[in-house]
């Protein structure tokens, strides 16, 4: 028809508000799956930027080519500051990404995934072929439950417990797992001797980390003796995000210690974290450093404090 | 993942340059399939606000709501306006829509569709069911060959010759097919006494007309002796659009005649074109009449005018 | 710095979401001036297709270079059609160039315009320089109050009543200047003998004329012996756009002798309307023809249809 | 007029592709400033997520609110690296913020500053306020011409030289300012004894760090003795951006040291370097390390790397 021809082939646009006067778009090659679960909508994009894309409720989770520093950040700290690490208990994490990078550690015997979206498991199970291995892996036992509830009923002590967990957001279910009171009587109970917990913590850029990251590392102050909060840039989010360990043991976090403990316990080669990035990644900017230590805010039952754009309940716990 | 949550669910958009300093975007279903000739990309795109829409080098060809408008205009006026047509030959129309309205009239014992790209063509015919029944229709001979080479090639006369091509496009063989030299030595041969000749004939507009509207208008002008211009908007293309008849015969255009023709020789029922429609079609506004009037470009082999983004050849004729 | 350089020069983009899944989008030179008043946000832009640009409240009013289509065919039409047009009022109005319009009628003796926004009003006649003389010309009585009680307040008749309101939105006041009541009790016992009534009546596209054209239509058929819609396409609202004329005396509509009041009866030259365009325009096409027959909702105090993104009470009236 | 009302007010946008699939879009309050000069055009917006923001030809140069992360980095490490750094010569720069930095140092007793562009360093002078001081400080000296001709020119030597120019790009003369020809024979012989070389170095992120800073970072290795690479993550360039370090001298870089300097030599308090976040920043993670080790190819005349979307000649130098 008459409209015809062109060349100008970037049509197709992925575009996330960021914030409410921020926006991230992606070139897209294709809407390659979309799904919806009583929780949530799924979708796994093709982008050009960044290769598969799995966006949940309109906001990126993670993007094929940079998830790894988010995972590695997220698990090999705490594993590797762990003397052994054996039993491992992952809040959320239904992507399976984390249980990925958890199963590649030699020393881990059981990993309870505790994920409340069984639609969301299922999607990444059949479409995130990079997930595929630890999915099978017989010493993942996969629980479809509220990881609150499943933490209570278990009796069982677990030397690292992750918290994969979306942000603590306004008038969703979320935050409570963020609150001073789970940490103390549902999270610590549940650690062995010697256990540590971490948990993302959010963005934690150079304004950004005041939105939740120094508040969840100040909540854990409250609650654990040793707390290390750490970050790194990750491109697709588009900002520097942030972790928070927390042990009431001393945490080993010597660069060369944790190059040799690579070495021994970590099957194939970490594309992020060694030593020495670990080094960087905890040591804070000034202006982050002094915000985290003037903060005086705890996130309780009845205080949270929110993120942009979460305005729906998200139940993926 | 951290990242999560949200409720913004349009986060998938089809953009359009309409002009230079113009954007036209539609939310995103799906993007259903993609393809590439050995002339231009392919899209067929699940849109929210229009339907399928088919996307060729980034530039939208038709939607699925208003097709309609674009193909009753193109193919009923002249249709009608003959005393009774029964060959018919389409420049271009890969699409097949063309042909379906072509094929609605009872009148018609052959139809000719003549375009060059095979791949377009087999696309369309996999992907739009909406016209799989035409592709299908004994009267329709379809031909992989530039329009002109096959006009030329052939001897027989045709009724209503229907130019369903691109706009003519700087650098690009298309507005070969829009010059006074074509359209006296190449189509004006082959009609029937009583023949008629129809273009699509681009935006036509208030502003717009001028691009190539007015020009082809009066290029046809030179050639035969009665030309009638007209026009309807069509909201995918976010303008007006224009087409113009022309014959050496007189064109009958009486509103009253063409509705009994209409219920005479059409079966089932137009959504677009009745005769008061095209009453108020082709009387154009005063600032459009007066455009009209006044041109004095004439499309030449070497004296083309364009319009905007269409740097690339397009061979879809 | 070190992010320099480029060539991509058009980063400044006005975007309106004309429905919830299509987005129209402008290349900006600047941002002329802001303002706010109680009611609503003002913003006049300097586009680069459509030329200034009016916006309220993220919506797009008019723009340079075309809003003579709109305000062409609000007046002129009913001022034509009126034996010797004295007295006019505009309900809204506020940007002065309905007035503008109307003051180039040499029968129009007094017009009253009465817009509810003092800072709109201010805003117009400080920034939109085509309207200044509008603005002082000594027929003009020029009140800030709400149209309603002070069609009510007077006592005195016009020959033509215009309303240049905002569509009928939910939440917002403005659907009340919409009513069966409102046109039977407070406009039509202000007209004069032989008075017009006319308004715009909201998108009127293909599909669009759904959402409000149709139901005003249908309104005013209620209460006046006479009713035209008519329509035309405005490029920058990237629509066709739609009025309804009214009276209880038959409307004079011949081309021809339109043709000879424009030439008696109006100072410089109309852009858009003659006789063959007005024709063209209350010609509607058959499917919005059909609609309108075929609608049955009225407009009442309890029960108003509404159109997309209109969820902030508005008062421009 | 009809088509009013909303509530949606974040209508006029900034957008920056970025890289050819990825844009970056800021809300907009104004468009402050436009202007042109032979080389490029400028702009000064007001963006809401990052205050005033410069862009020259489409480009985000430096935006209020983290501009600091940026010239703070560029300024302070060399500075405090070096034992009494008195005399200063800044290529490029005429944004201001760079001369700003380092009139914070006491010791500083003469710095010039040369950038090719008049008219950019005349609008930031006049529009940059946060800049009017250094702007008018008795110790600089502003020169309009070529850094390399004026750095050819001049018989005196500097302590430190710093590079804040423009990436190297395609067609452009500014990659000349990178090659290892100009860091031999026109930076070195104008460095004096303990002298050290500092040069913004193109994005520094997990992927994007390939693209010039590891090049960069292997050019200066073929040059000086002692080379540092260190990185930030600055918000509005949505990347990490890197700067090298290079001096024939060892280069103090002790956090405590460097937070004893900070203290005793610079006005005011820094807002971004400090001992410790120096420290993070230098020491970089694996993926970039491994790159930069590995890198070998080496800047020279005929045989620049480049990024994307630098197609115009940039002469800001």
């Amino acid at each position: 028809n008459g409209n015809a021809v062109g060349g100008q082939r970037k049509s197709c646009w992925y575009e996330e508000e960021i914030e409410e006067n921020l926006r991230w778009c992606f070139a897209l090659n294709s809407i390659l799956h979309t799904g919806a679960s009583q929780y949530q909508d799924i979708q796994l994009l093709d982008t050009k930027p960044f290769g598969k894309a799995l966006v949940i409720d309109g906001k990126l989770q993670s993007a094929e080519i940079d998830e790894f520093v988010y995972h590695e950040s997220l698990v090999h700290p705490p594993l590797l500051s762990h003397p052994n690490p054996k039993t491992i208990f992952i809040m959320g994490g239904g992507e399976g990404s984390t249980a990925r990078e958890i199963l590649r550690h030699k020393t881990v015997q059981k990993l309870v995934m505790c994920d409340i979206d069984q639609e969301v498991v299922e999607f990444c199970k059949s479409y995130l072929a990079v997930n595929r291995e630890a999915f099978c892996d017989p010493r993942l036992e996969l629980v479809i439950n509220d990881a609150r509830a499943e933490l209570e009923r278990r009796e069982e002590l677990y030397d690292v417990i992750i918290g994969d967990l979306a942000d603590p957001i306004e008038g969703g279910p979320c935050y409570q797992l963020y609150t001073k009171s789970f940490y103390e009587f549902t999270v610590k109970p549940r650690l062995s001797k010697g256990g540590i917990f971490v948990t993302q913590a959010g963005p934690a850029g150079i304004f950004s980390h005041t939105e939740v990251f120094s508040c969840i590392y100040n909540t854990l102050r409250q609650v654990f003796s040793h707390v290390v909060p750490y970050s790194a840039h990750i491109p697709s989010y588009a900002d520097t995000w942030g972790w928070v360990m927390a042990s009431d043991f001393p945490l080993m976090l010597n660069a060369d210690e944790l190059d040799l403990r690579i070495k021994l316990r970590i099957k194939g080669e970490n594309r992020y974290i060694d030593g020495k990035t670990f080094t960087s990644a905890s040591t804070l900017s000034k202006a982050v450093r002094n915000s985290l230590d003037n903060e005086t805010h705890v996130y309780t039952e009845g205080n949270a404090r929110f993120i942009y754009g979460h305005g729906t309940a998200y139940k993926h716990k």
